[in-house]
């Protein structure tokens, strides 16, 4: 990791009306002064701001722009940085950086700022990771998954195991020392009694992954039921209120209308199905077997009838030919403006949907759609969610979760089969070493990279 | 215009590493302050960043941010401004705008910023104008012409010939005061001479709009020659050394190809005509339309001819069919490598193109092709830039002057034809008051909202 010079990146997205370019390392206020006419940055005080033009080797003006001073280690990578507020054109931006880089200064790479602020000690990795998860946010969820994060409190919990586990594995490897004496420093008792309150935190985070996923990636719904069931009409009614904030998915298969809104801080993906009957040429079919596909990946079914011409005995065999997960499907009793003598209540079935997922509606006149957006946000978090409650969101942590569980139970399989202590240090130093990678305290050069290698350029 | 509210808005393209945030007006400061933990930001010194945390009624926090003050008048309004730095999530700069807009801030408009930094005497109009030309500038002319109209080149000019016509209006006006006393404080002779030598500067002004234009739009340059020319292939070759900034034009048609490229700081869209022969079917037909509609508009053509089998005076009768404007055509001799008989000398003709517009090439091996670039660059520029050469570039400055030309003309044949006083008096004030348009001195509501409306947002 070579991390003693200078780099440079344009820290905003093109065509804005302001263009932030971001210097950090020993020489960024040195360098950006040879430039920067309007007041000598050397010898001004850190968190000032000041007004000048940026000029090339040509005495030409580039741009009159704020250059903001920071003094390490009192900056977001802790190194010297200088943040330059430009017109927001890409000709300009791209012609300071290139200046910068035409005099020692270094391109950065994707994430090389929050990586030096790693390295440097200003973030552990999990919160650095939280950076990008926060730049990504799209919703209140992943917002708040990502500043807690960011807040260190996964760092916080995970540390804390860890520590404890460090504690008894040194007890350990001490009693090895000492060889043939047959001394005991660490109490198995309390080993075991450890080793299982650890187990159930890192199964109760593992568990966590499953909301903690959803809510960051957004939950698969589908839309389904026969042709003209008001599958479309329902999707639209859903999406009415929220059009403003309403994004096509990207990739979306022509075959498949697919929609995202953001329920309550929730995001949905909605798949309507509409289609997936009456196969003719080939693209069609290769169109539904993809629509299969994401109906088998789905988190939640909503399941459309028109109430008005099914019957509760139709509307149960048909479900049973959907082939749908019971338990995360909701049976939506539409078209009940058409018809007053349908009653909900009779479509309610022993062993099959409970009632509190089955919602008369009527997509059209937009009947309930806000109570089924209600219910499907509930269904989401349905008590899981508490305020602070620390959530894993990240596929990398839940794989190093799960390598942690996994040595646990090595160690409590060990103890109770009597292995010898060696075997059982080396487990419990596995199960450090895998907490440890989540906040960093054990890393390699290749996980950095790839860590940062997925972060913007500019962060 | 209102200008005493607090105003707000995202001054970045979303989707970047940083976000920033403006918040202009007389309660920038306090209103931010209720929202932003870490320092008091009301006691704080102009020009400085400090960290915190932008919390919502609610105690969330949002993000967390650097805040830099600007105490008016030292900020680019000349009002109170905060600048709050923040993760790039579109979800949290929404949300933390849509934090202050609860509070009695206000959304900005379009230029709102910059607006405001005009009606408050930072920047006249034409400079103003100059700040949404630099934002969208592309290139090294673009930003060039930009920054000169910026710092004030263009709007030096014109103030200073309309104080010298102001000077000679009151002179006026001032006989008529006098009335029957037959007095002339505005001598006859002077006017006319100052009359001419405005007009002068002013035709010359007119004129440099049209490679201000240019400069500004770029050069619209047609490839035209028989099928099998090579026309793609120089197409292909002129593009290569630049690839790296070769963007295609938004709505390109697919019948006619169209590149821009970046000729030493001066933009070119090639537009490659091949397919103008042999139209069968409709679409074909309105593609040809298109295509030779953009040749007639043109700038610059060049024809190419297949050297290797065309003589002399085939070429010349090509040229002549294909009804180019000569002024400004190039004629270049392709396919120079595959017959080692021609004669590049032959091909000039008296009366024709002249002989530093006829280039052999080959286009192929890309042998001239740097000659044909240089050449082209030579041919918009030839002396007719200089470094601080103030060039009109925007087409309402034009047609102020335009105006302020027919106003001096009748000025002049009023005096001519004898004409009285208060008619001559009338007609320099119209002069001076479509010179005073330009840089804002003289200004309407309406001017102002239709100028300021096509910035973006966060200006």
């Amino acid at each position: 990791m070579i991390n003693n010079d200078t780099i440079i990146a344009i820290g905003t997205a093109p065509q804005g009306a302001i263009g932030v370019i971001r210097i950090s390392g020993p020489k960024a206020i040195e360098i950006t002064d040879q430039f920067f006419f309007g007041r000598n940055l050397n010898k001004v005080s850190s968190h000032t701001v000041h007004y000048g033009k940026i000029k090339n080797e040509s005495d030409q003006i580039l741009d009159e722009c704020l250059a903001t001073v920071f003094i390490g280690p009192r900056s977001y990578t802790r190194e010297n940085v200088v943040e330059l507020s430009c017109h927001g054109s890409s000709y300009i931006l791209s012609e300071i950086v290139q200046l910068f880089i035409r005099h020692g200064v270094r391109q950065a790479n994707p994430g090389e700022f929050t990586m030096r602020a790693f390295l440097n000690g200003q973030l552990d990795l999990s919160q650095a990771e939280a950076v990008a998860d926060l730049i990504a946010s799209e919703n209140e969820s992943t917002h708040r998954l990502a500043m807690n994060q960011m807040r260190g409190g996964v760092s916080e919990k995970i540390k804390n195991l860890r520590d404890q586990l460090v504690h008894f594995a040194s007890m350990i490897e001490l009693e090895l020392d000492f060889g043939e004496e047959d001394v005991e420093f660490a109490n198995r008792d309390e080993l075991i009694e450890l080793v299982k309150r650890i187990s159930l935190v890192v199964g109760n985070l593992l568990d966590s992954f499953k909301l903690g996923n959803v809510l960051k990636n957004g939950v698969q719904t589908v839309i389904a039921g026969r042709p003209n069931a008001g599958k479309s009409t329902l999707l639209n009614a859903l999406l009415e209120e929220d059009r403003a904030i309403v994004s096509d998915i990207p990739g979306t298969t022509r075959d498949t209308i697919e929609e995202s809104i953001n329920i309550d801080g929730v995001l949905f993906h909605f798949v309507d199905t509409a289609g997936i009957r009456n196969a003719e040429d080939k693209i069609e079919v290769i169109g539904i077997e993809k629509t299969k596909d994401k109906i088998a990946r789905s988190q939640i079914s909503l399941y459309l009838i028109d109430a008005s011409q099914t019957t509760p005995e139709q509307a149960w065999e048909e479900l049973k030919d959907a082939n749908l997960n019971v338990d995360s499907c909701f049976l939506i009793l539409n078209k009940m403006d058409l018809n007053p003598y349908v009653k909900p209540e009779e479509y309610i079935h022993s062993d099959w949907i409970p009632s509190e997922r089955i919602i008369s509606a009527s997509a059209l006149n937009k009947m309930n759609v806000p109570f089924i957006k209600e219910r499907l946000h509930d269904f989401v978090l349905d008590g899981h969610i508490k305020m602070d409650q620390v959530l894993i969101s990240n596929q990398r942590h839940y794989n190093s979760l799960y390598s942690t569980k996994e040595a646990l139970n090595r160690v409590q399989q060990g103890i109770d089969n009597g292995v010898s202590s060696d075997f059982v240090a080396m487990d419990i130093r596995q199960a450090t070493q895998h907490l440890g990678e989540i906040t960093g305290e054990i890393s390699t050069d290749d996980l950095l990279e790839k860590i940062f290698s997925s972060f913007c350029i500019g962060k």
